[in-house]
């Protein structure tokens, strides 16, 4: 194989993420198998066109299920909105379409079992986007902890702030639509810090949460879209119908307490998706705003210069990095879907599962789910109780 | 009134933190009604004399039951062990003493609210030690919520992280034990959390916490107290019977949601005691270990220049500062006990009640055990239950 | 003009930058004027082709005077080792290609000079490779200074710090060597704070700085390039003919003071490009290892809540940054070529100088060679003086 | 000797801030030889016996000559405006007074040198107040350098850069005037940084400087002191003899290049005292504006967690820190004071010389000087040609 085919459905904001990875791969990366952008998919015909010559796919295609029963097409990458995820996966397992889904990977945990099992057995490739682990920090914080660097892990501290919706005049856009999105700051944000729990900590145990929207109705706007849209304040209301913020309580199998925060209501942090980590022997702090940075603490370093150590994550001896530029010149939020696309370039070539894959994606959900139970019942709901 | 006489139990940590403020109070806040330091009271009458002279008390007291019924005496000052405090609290509303209370005001609930009232009945001035209300930032904290400028609170993120008992062989300290300390994390760390949320915030409505204790057993020691006190790996161990960390989730009577953690288990964090609030219209954050620091966000800043703060609280229009060194020239964590003996000295002075006093004492044990409560009980807790 | 066709020569580091700036360029900025990546260029036919299919450059040339006498370029982007910039700019503004050429521009300001008289000659358009102006946050910098908001300039501070000859075993590569890299730090590394500070500053009046070589002898190797370089602490030793350090006073035209470091010894310090300026209404932070934040003071800002903000240059109010990723998503050191090569294309296409042109790239010299000069007369020197 | 009975000159802010330093001692540090505070010396009778009760003085002198020649007073402490230090020293030593002198230690190196030799002739103790040696954090810097563990020096980087008369319409304080401070922030702000680099990296060898009075007329102005003094803009002008900033490049006797900088002007800058010093094998990073902060970085760090590391100088290991609060609990300005007055204390008790001395302050001030002639001559300047 020395190619890798792909058709991508969506070509809004991670459409744009992820064509960007698949151009950067094969020049960053030169040994992967190089993948190739044979289609992108979309409804509208006029902002397709401009999405396939800007993005530079060879062709366009206005309805997933020609995409999908295309035989020039390996993999289907799957970044259209949450709702259509699940419809989409199985119609690619059915054709034996390796799978790139944007998290979070369904509506419902039933959902994304379904799309699990149909992978399974269709026996392709499947991954889904949990693009912050590969960041090189973060890499280097599953390093630390893999080699037992930071000892047995007493607590996971996690949140994912953001501000973008602050404002009662920005618009319902499709994200603060329950049947659209499946869950709002809980399932857009929290959904990444649960991976990165899982990623780091382990598997979750139980759990209790509490959620809120702050405010319930919104003007309908016709741009639906995007993170930055203007509303407009004369326009009719609607209901927002997804969480502003969801907090949780967690056990972690492996004993360890976590408490996991996703907003979209705290003024002045862009993208704070943020985690400390404090085990036997040391401590690990991890803030997107600034990814190329891990805090790292030891606690056998020299009594008299103890302290958290702030690493620059760029050297050489980091993950990926050898691949960009000398030591620290920074690399951003985008390099993190390059590096997610190489592990899904290299899984398909070396016919191996990618990861994460659905199995990560189910996993995830599940926890989300018995978050929302744990908040509808009132009470701790274990992992186990909805599979 | 020219001078307020004071007797003060307990000679260690808090009682050199107490008599350094009475101490600091005159000379740097002129003004002010003098505190004359009158006696200081302990069991161990060698330590106890030391204490006397290196401290500046007058006289010293081996009974605290003598202290309470000297007649030269305004106030009582109690930074006894916790389990302590009810009994010297009781006596010295008994013979009219104002009393001035360390944290946690008592070891349950329904103690605190006896001494309360006895307090009460007996008219007299009362104070609970948190302290950390009084730092400059925090007071500016205050003010930035109470003049509106950070609209309406949607979230307070609370956490006391600690390493000091990380090693498994740091001994059995009298912290460490349920029928002196009342609690471990939650009641030594996690009320001092509690009671600037509700500084801030206001009033808790309903709490859901986990605890746990990561090591459950300790070497004995004949030194029984101290913060850095040594292990003896070898001595005989006992249990330990109290939480190394407790976490909770709280929900506010304003709506805001919140979450607060006390740990002593989190490496490389030796007093981070620190915040953060998001409201309407902006965002503070503030972390001990900085203490002269507090980060602030407004959403209505130009465009262009939006950004948290960091804003220096050492200038002149900073609470108490003027009293101090020019701006720019730090102080530390000694100086909110001063300022917290300048709030006790002025409400004497003035016949006011002080503030923080054993109301806030009060209501703090009462979240304090409603998220106990919550724990045994594994569901959410409302604080009214307790009353 | 759809379209504007280029040659590139030099294919390591900067080749690989600018590589995937005419790659980035037309997805994240569509309506540019297209720049097709026609040729590359360099000596090793081996390497070259490698770099050409890595890179995606349609063809390849092993010789730079074939590049330039083709008649399908429009533009020749020179980044070869410093001493053959000169030769090969001259060519191609002899062939009526414009030029970008990587600093310094040249060796000396005699040279520099030579370039900038030729290319104007011909009537083409000149660009010199100060990358660090395009990062969003310097962008802002220069809006908030062009707009009066810090008021005027007191002081310059600037600095860039790097460790990687750090170790006296590092091999001796071609930028420690005079002939082919005119100096060291000081016209690697200082080059880059010098057009900063003329950017936000203005120009430079006189000078006088200080340099050193600390390791003054290094091991030779068969691999003479790279920042990461390995070192053979048995092969034969050769002389270190640059700067490890240059430092630096300035008094500006406009009557702000100035210093400026650079070194290649600051350990701890991959990539520290920093400055700070201080103005009579305020102050601007810039450290290139966080290069999305700049940190800006006012002294308007109410009395109670002064700092410096941490300012995110990453919402759409910024420079560039509509075109990436939604706020708070971050970019990195890449990106500053990206927008460097959209401001190429654009002067090109709307038949404009671009900025920086090589007026700078002599500006910026001339400065260098003061200090150099302020150096060996051990005197201060005025920019005017070599002129 | 059981206690050391002091009469210090000047009551404002070192005046305030030494008694403080008085009072903390015998307390924090129960084991040094007590200081008595026996008088306080001003001229104005009034504020004089405000500041003797409120500072707890035993009795006042309203002139310095009558506090020399008592006989119940064992040390002098001078922090009368600097025009007065001379005079009183030497009429101190003549008396046989061990004499503690605030910085600058007088207005020329001519007269710091006398008052050495005086001090010297007449066999007392002498001090000079570089308090910012004090802070555990810079004695930290110090170790670390003096146990080799940052390796050879290359690089001191210093500045103490402060923003209280950025506003033109600042008063003409004593500080602005040279007959009375000797210089601006040269002498006040630049004297400190040199004293920490003399402290740290050892002696200079040459410099060259420059130096500008950006605000040039001030108001007169009833309130000639202080450091947040109020000016009134229809005041008569008067005109600014000091230098507002003093920058200089410096060679030092060990190899080390250093750049200082000292300035009033720069905004949003309160306090910062801070430094940086690159060696071989690790570098060191100091900011009074967070005093109990040291950032370290250690070369033989493991490859992929080498970063800065925060120290928060408080744990027990750290100079003083014994003698406070547990770990992570802070200290502040004052505390350096405090250090320093043990340190003078615990010499005279231990008969041997104070560190730092007068010598320390001849050293500081011939280098201040040489800055001097080198802004006079335009030139470089060695120290020793000032001897």
């Amino acid at each position: 194989m020395d190619a890798i085919r792909v058709g991508m459905v969506g070509y809004k904001f991670m459409g744009k993420a992820h064509s960007n990875a698949y151009r950067a791969v094969p020049m960053f990366f030169p040994k992967v198998t190089r993948p190739v952008m044979k289609a992108i998919c979309g409804r509208d015909p006029e902002a397709l066109e401009q999405a396939r010559s800007q993005f530079g796919w060879e062709t366009a295609e206005t309805d997933w299920k020609n995409l999908v029963a295309r035989d020039d097409i390996d993999v289907i990458d799957i970044n259209a909105p949450s709702d259509a995820h699940k419809e989409i996966a199985l119609a690619a397992a059915a054709s034996g379409k390796h799978i790139f889904c944007e998290k979070p990977l369904a509506l419902t945990l039933a959902d994304s079992i379904e799309m699990l099992k149909a992978a399974e057995e269709a026996g392709v490739k499947h991954m889904v986007g949990f693009n912050y682990r590969f960041a090189p920090a973060v890499q280097l914080a599953k390093k630390l902890i893999s080699e037992g660097r930071i000892g047995d892990i007493y607590h996971f501290r996690g949140w994912f702030l953001q501000d973008w919706i602050l404002d009662p005049q920005f618009p319902l856009v499709w994200r603060l639509q329950k049947e659209i999105a499946g869950s709002g700051s809980h399932g857009d944000l929290g959904a990444h810090v649960i991976d990165l729990a899982r990623f780091l900590v382990g598997e979750f145990q139980e759990v209790i949460g509490m959620s809120e929207t702050f405010v319930k109705e919104r003007p309908m706007s016709s741009s639906m879209t995007g993170l930055s849209a203007k509303g407009d304040k004369d326009a009719p209301k609607g209901p927002v119908t997804v969480d502003d913020a969801t907090l949780f309580l967690a056990r972690f199998a492996g004993g360890a307490l976590g408490s996991i925060e996703a907003t979209r209501f705290a003024a002045g942090h862009r993208c704070t998706n943020a985690f400390e980590i404090n085990g036997s022997k040391g401590s690990i702090k991890f803030d997107f705003e600034r990814v190329n940075e891990l805090q790292v603490y030891f606690t056998d370093d020299a009594d008299d210069v103890q302290g958290f150590r702030r690493v620059l994550a760029t050297d050489p001896s980091h993950a990926y990095m050898d691949a960009w530029w000398p030591a620290g010149h920074t690399i951003g939020y985008e390099h993190t879907f390059t590096h997610e696309v190489l592990e899904l370039m290299n899984a398909i070539a070396e016919d191996r599962q990618a990861s994460p894959s659905f199995v990560d994606g189910v996993e995830c959900q599940a926890v989300l789910e018995a978050v929302d139970k744990s908040i509808a019942e009132r009470r701790w709901v274990a992992i186990s109780e909805l599979r």
